[in-house]
């Protein structure tokens, strides 16, 4: 048995949703990959909980419920004011897990690496700003760099691209890869207007108060940079078009249903180029996703089409991608 | 540069579609991956030509496409005629390929494994029957064992549910995993009769001489086995329930289609189970697939539902998996 010692940065929906998978899946990790997890440290915005003895993850998850921060939590844990940063040169762990919203993460996202812990995250602007000095200096040192969750939530789509298909070229990805934009288009075929749909995924806690990331092509637009630095060459976000659904009315919504067709925010990504705009395309389209799906179609010049399709949102569903990071992690800590 | 030795073990539709793309790639290879290739040796039923120094794929299939054998090859290469098992002894290379369709090849796998080579196998019976002991014993010896294009030719459903979905438990998958039973499905959807369907089949190489491999479903039997061992635990095809479609009849094909239906061989694998029989299913349905592709949807206990579809046939589709999987054994060879 193997034990890996883990901090987590970030206690929003997703890392309370991996702490939960955590816990629940003790015995599943003992038994299948013969590995257990010490938490030496977790994270929010409010402070650092820190104990080299291991964290109890149930009574976290209950402070940060119960007050909505975890520096409440003050009878037997000591609560820091560290920096991330400063944080993972003290506790030094086999494994940081960004799961925050931080777009200045990359420094200690470097910070990890050259500590010598691997990283797991799902935390995209690291990686759509940085993604060649992140990687590089990851894999200069041997060190596990892992993303999975960054781009549809759990659904493998960067394990397939980066560890296989390795003697394809990738041609180019059409994808969608923003829930958020496909439950607002959706129900404006339903005659809702903008502003309603909007409203209605606020209110469901499918958009975020500020949903500008979302509705302007950002989010999708991260993403599809990562994706792109995986099947071809690193760029960053700034070389990527995006265009987002901000001018889609219902008259166009309406005009592409009459005609057995529907509008997505669909991103492509060719060799040296990145788009991002709604696009009007027929229902029988593998691209004419619903719900929390997204959907990724890959041409190469070996194997032609291949189609991956699967959650691209939720706080399980994103888990799912960054608790199997911290295995793979795992497992290649103890390879190594 | 690292130069990795292969033995390559079958000289059909694939072995020579593997042996084209190793030609067509190798500047791909040196520069994505800094590796390059030596063949030491190749092999068809009719004798195996061993050169230490290197052979020349090129003029291999020269031969073989002028002649139909490589033992007719006796201007500058020795033709031996040493049985697999034997030959890897000798030659014994880093990496060993079958691409055969050698139903008695575990005990070469096993020999290869244990003379220290990684293997690559696109062969699917010796999974079907000997999983658990040729996987066992290459975890053991960390060997790679890398079978992707056992199952959906080169589609990396293997790869997915191998090295990725780490976190999650698979609850279950249904798939259409053999390619010759869509096509005579889909032509007898267009009125002809099952002895038609199978002779455009046969003339078209889809189906072979002796179809009845793919007709009676134990094709899709071996498959469906090889994905119980990975998502679950290993298995043999003796425990697998396989019907074929040789009971299909147009008639059964027409009342599915007038309710908006379809019959597909389908695989449904659960934990300890797995069954093969032609089903009728929505032609909405994610399983109604058509040509040359295969499916797999994938349910979990974290992500839900998954879809992987893409190419199930084909030489240079198989190919795609045979040599993903020399690339990524050559990588691991390399950092082993």
């Amino acid at each position: 048995m193997k034990e890996i010692t883990l901090s987590i940065f970030g206690f929003g929906n997703v890392g309370r949703a991996t702490a939960r998978v955590l816990i629940e899946k003790e015995r599943f990790f003992r038994e299948k990959y013969r590995l257990s997890f010490k938490v030496l440290s977790v994270a929010d915005t409010s402070g650092l909980v820190w104990l080299p003895e291991g964290i109890d993850l149930r009574e976290a998850l209950l402070v940060k419920e119960t007050f909505g921060r975890l520096s409440a939590w003050t009878n037997d844990y000591e609560v820091y004011s560290m920096k991330p940063g400063e944080a993972i040169k003290e506790v030094s762990p086999d494994i940081v897990i960004d799961v925050t919203n931080d777009t200045n993460a990359h420094p200690w996202h470097l910070r990890a690496i050259r500590n010598g812990s691997a990283l797991v995250t799902s935390n995209k602007p690291p990686l759509a700003f940085h993604y060649s000095e992140l990687v590089g200096e990851a894999e200069k040192r041997g060190t596990p760099y892992l993303f999975e969750a960054t781009v549809m939530a759990g659904t493998p789509v960067i394990g397939l691209l980066r560890e296989n298909l390795l003697g394809d070229r990738v041609e180019s990805i059409e994808a969608v890869l923003n829930a958020t934009t496909t439950f607002m288009l959706s129900r404006m075929e339903g005659g809702k207007s903008f502003e309603e749909a909007l409203r209605e995924a606020q209110s469901l806690g499918i958009a975020e108060r500020d949903p500008s990331g979302d509705v302007l092509g950002m989010d999708a637009g991260y993403k599809a940079t990562i994706l792109h630095c995986v099947a071809f060459h690193p760029i960053t976000f700034e070389e990527a078009k995006v265009m987002g659904i901000e001018g889609v009315t219902p008259e166009l919504v309406e005009r592409a249903n009459s005609r057995g067709r529907t509008i997505r925010l669909v991103a492509r990504i060719e060799k040296g180029s990145v788009t991002v705009e709604p696009r009007e395309i027929s229902l029988k389209s593998p691209l004419a996703v619903s719900s929390n799906e997204n959907v990724a179609l890959i041409k190469t010049d070996l194997l032609g089409e291949l189609l991956i399709k699967g959650a691209g949102a939720g706080p399980r569903e994103t888990a799912s991608g960054v608790v199997g990071d911290i295995v793979k992690a795992s497992l290649a800590l103890r390879g190594a």
